[in-house]
Order: structure tokens, then C-alpha cells, then sequence
């Protein structure tokens, strides 16, 4: 298995919703058949019904737990303000902050809120990963195994 | 907010485990203080502690439900050999195997398994999107709004 993720899909109770939630926040996407496709980078980020998605992994589904899913998505940025502009305009669409931005553990800042379907975003500036002009992200050498 | 994930943080329950399932598979990572990460082209899979995420994430956790977590993750190969292939490994490695690979409804060949903390992955051969030789996915100008 090659290492890297093509698509991530978020299951959704109301896709008009989070369509709505996520053009607020700057995403553009194309909807095909119920089902909203993101170019992200090299990668691509899907809105699709939650119970259909559940159904397509051969998964049971109680419906959202309204904590924590186990899973968290970030997406890093160049500076401590940026951090603080997209965790407001997220605020503003309808999420739900549960970080504020703040100082981290690891020299950064951050903050992390969840969209209207529960999914956890961090927003984060980590000086200490390169973030590439076209928005890649480069693990250093942390000289371990 | 640009359009784009920059890491995927998975929650584990036994980081020893988690880590030696994604190197049966294949994947290569660097750990560091009780995280691994995998650099997965221009962006970044971490396997963390559950525990850890949920409260760094600002977030309650009954720990794992045993079904749907709301979101999945896919990877795309180029024939149904290889979603085969995965899979198989992925059986062998530990995963459960919740849709075992078939003929898809958008004409590709795809299964799903279930990492030993119970993240959803998807293996498809989807010839609708372009794989560049770099492992990029690309989607198609579907002619929607």
C-alpha cells in the first residue's frame, strides 16, 4: 500500500447544510448525485449522506454521538492570525469552537472546531512543520525510528 | 481557508498496535513522543492516543463505539488487483474486513476495512478519477455547479 489518503469523506445528516457551512468557510466543490466532491491539494474532501456512507462501508450506525468521533482533521496555516480568522469565520458559519485558539504543547497555535455534522477541524500554525507554497505539508527529520 | 487537509489524526487505543498494523500494510513513520507520523504525500496521517486527541480536540470521549465514527478514508489504487492485494494484507495485518472488494456502483472495484481501532478505509479502483503517477487524485470537471 502506497503511503498517502485520496479522498475523505465526512458523513452528513443534511448536505445543503454542510455545503452551505463549508462555502462560508471558502471551500468550492462540485455536487454530483447527492455527494459533494472537494479538490483539496492532491487529495480530494467529500460530503455524503451520513446513512449512505455508513451503509457503503458495510457499518451499522447509531447516528452522531455528539463527542468525540476518534478522528481529527487539521489543516495548518502560515501564522497565528490566520489561525484566529478561520476558527471565527468557521464560528460565524455555525460551528462549534471546543479549542479557542491558544499557544500548544508543541510551539504552535491553534485552535480546533467541530462543523455542523460534529467533524473535528484544528486549525494550526506549527513553525515547527514546513508548509509548502502550494499548501503541502513536509514532516522534518525528527531523527527517530 | 484554502482548500485543503494538511493532517489526519487517527485516536489509538495501543500505539504499539496501531503502528505495527499501518507497517504490515506498508506504511513507514517517524515516532516522536507517543505519536507516529507518516508523511502520505503532501500531507500527513498521525496515529495519536485517543485519550489524547479527544482532549486536545476540547472533547468528551466514551471511547470507541463499535460502528460508524462519521467519516472514512480512502485510498485509490490503479486495477482491482491491488484492492484485492490491500485488503488481503490489511486481513492479514489484523482489519476487519467490512465489505469485502466488489464491483462498485460508480463502475470500480472497491472494499473497506476497519484499522484495529476501527477507522473505516476504503481500497477502490475508481477509473472515473485520474491517479497521477505521483499518487495525486484528480478529480473530473463533472459539468456540475
Amino acid at each position: 500500500m502506497e503511503q498517502r489518503i485520496s479522498l475523505v469523506t465526512l458523513g452528513v445528516a443534511d448536505l445543503a447544510r454542510a455545503k452551505a457551512f463549508y462555502a462560508a468557510i471558502g471551500w468550492r466543490g462540485q455536487e454530483v448525485e447527492e455527494t459533494v466532491f472537494f479538490q483539496a491539494g492532491g487529495m480530494v474532501l467529500v460530503l455524503w449522506g451520513r446513512d449512505k456512507l455508513a451503509a457503503d462501508c458495510g457499518l451499522a450506525d447509531d447516528g452522531p454521538r455528539g463527542g468525540f468521533e476518534g478522528i481529527a482533521l487539521a489543516h495548518n496555516v502560515r501564522s497565528d492570525a490566520e489561525v484566529d480568522a478561520i476558527v471565527e469565520a468557521a464560528r460565524a458559519a455555525g460551528a462549534t469552537v471546543t479549542r479557542a485558539p491558544a499557544e500548544t504543547f508543541y510551539g504552535g497555535y491553534a485552535g480546533v472546531f467541530l462543523d455542523p455534522d460534529g467533524h473535528a477541524w484544528e486549525i494550526a500554525h506549527n513553525p515547527g512543520f514546513v508548509l509548502e507554497e502550494d499548501g503541502s505539508l513536509r514532516l522534518p527529520d525528527f531523527g527517530a525510528p
